[in-house]
């Protein structure tokens, strides 16, 4: 591999197509100022043998580690503006390597509409480590987690549990492609996450698995969620891989790396949500409601609840 | 070590004294909108192993990590206003060395008036990668590289070579406990960076060697640069450890990781210039001029250009 400017220049100045990343010429990037909106900004790594698999398709990884961060800003109402970049590459990483890493980011930015505003090259002799963070202006007040009230129904786009499915297919070898897609790339809820702010009163984004995530958001709300099971969204790949029983249910919601969006919402913004819904071509499902008390609870079709033994799926 | 959660909120929490933080209980930051100045962002990693070793003391490293982004900030004359923190660790590190880590970080933010927004924890099965992205406003309008005119003098802060020589004693197992200390630790112009708009054409800190960095700025400037060889700043330590001949003088603009600033300005700017240096408590030497051509030239007592067999130290 050529020196670090050779490769800034060669393959990461192109993705630097807004004017304050100064071309990557700088030391720093300028973000003009907004005389309203608070800038959202949100950093996570993707790590290579935790968070992708060395034979990863280049240009997945990267646009995985861009959508992740993505994810987060649409949960909050938020439209992306550009990212930063810290890769850390082992000194043996290949030009073709490069170039189909930066090719699936520039795929990402035109379909996101961000560019590249700056970013860090260092080479490390561990795991290939992507660090993002990405920056973005709130179409409204930002939702927050902390907003669920008494009485709001609890709601998730897509489907739950198809990336931990496809994980678990690649570790065991299996063929599930629909799944090991959803694994390798997240489908950020963008367009569904900026009507956020006339809908939801309480959102974030499900990475840590619907349950412990819903959990969070009941902490910080002070409420008890109640879900019923069988009103979680499910895909036919998913069906058709773990099945459709309680226990099924159960590993979805504990999976992880769904980048969906869960919210809360008041039942009068049913509607709303519903015609939303339609026209962002986003699928939206009501699966429980906010209650007095803490904590979540996953509720068969008995209204009994269910006992998990692992709430979620934790990164540390 | 604990999971996750336990650990952002018994570690990290404490950080996040900035509003806009959300005590760490979000996804996200919010930076509160700025009528007028623009935001400054810049990303940088330090890698166990290739920015640090892992007998370093891990306050240190936490400060070096966080310094080497806010000297980035000082030189486009910036003032912090906060960072976001990526954090990948192994999964043996003790409560011990994250205790000493945040410390590191805590007394960081007093000193230069900063507070953690944000950042993400993951594990890795290599090296401890420590990447942040910081951010400020600027006190005017922010210097870049590319601002340098002709006649301008260039001059430099502090002195030249110190982390370098350091770096070398480390490696060597000899004691220069003031050199190892600028290795370790660099102390970021902050002060006299904050004044740099209203005296300075054009501006960058020297991580990548005086030499290599002098050689950007030329480079976005359309300029030549020389530099008188005996003008450049060397400390006592240094002529100490490794003479003040003019190989000396060679290493030391090679070396790099100085975190000083560099920056040209014109002539009539001189006396305003060494008020400046005089009221922020910070070295500043005229080491050169700005003429017309391109590149670097380093000119002994006679006026003949140095050659220099390499030109900085490259990251990568």
């Amino acid at each position: 591999l050529p020196d670090e400017f050779s490769v800034i220049e060669r393959f990461f100045a192109p993705l630097a197509t807004a004017r304050g990343a100064l071309g990557l010429k700088d030391d720093v990037a300028l973000l003009a100022p907004d005389r309203a909106k608070p800038l959202v900004l949100t950093t996570d790594a993707v790590i290579e043998g935790v968070d992708f698999f060395p034979s990863d398709p280049a240009d997945l990884v990267a646009r995985k580690a861009l959508r992740v961060n993505l994810s987060d800003l649409a949960a909050k109402g938020a439209t992306p503006l550009g990212y930063l970049l810290t890769l850390a590459l082992r000194r043996d990483v290949s030009p073709a390597w490069l170039k189909r890493f930066t090719a699936g980011l520039a795929e990402d930015q035109r379909k996101y509409r961000l560019a590249l505003y700056g970013g860090d090259l260092s080479s490390t002799r561990g795991p290939i480590t992507i660090a993002i963070t990405a920056f973005g202006r709130p179409t409204g007040v930002p939702v927050l987690r902390g907003g669920a009230k008494l009485g709001d129904l609890v709601f998730t786009t897509g489907t739950i549990g198809d990336s931990g499915a496809g994980l678990a297919a690649l570790k065991a070898g299996q063929k599930a492609p629909a799944l090991i897609e959803r694994y390798r790339l997240p489908q950020p809820r963008m367009q569904f996450g900026a009507r956020l702010p006339a809908l939801a009163s309480a959102s974030l984004d499900v990475s840590d698995g619907l349950l412990a995530d819903l959990g969070h958001l009941a902490q910080e709300s002070g409420v008890r969620i109640d879900l019923e099971a069988f009103r979680i969204p499910l895909s036919g790949a998913l069906k058709k891989y773990w099945g459709q029983s309680l226990s099924t249910i159960c590993r979805a919601v504990s999976a992880g790396d769904d980048y969906e969006i869960a919210f809360t919402a008041p039942r009068r913004r049913l509607a709303a949500i519903e015609r939303t819904a339609g026209a962002t071509k986003t699928r939206v499902s009501v699966i429980g409601k906010v209650i007095a008390g803490s904590g979540v609870r996953l509720l068969d079709r008995e209204g009994r609840a269910v006992r998990l033994n692992r709430r979620g799926w934790r990164h540390f």
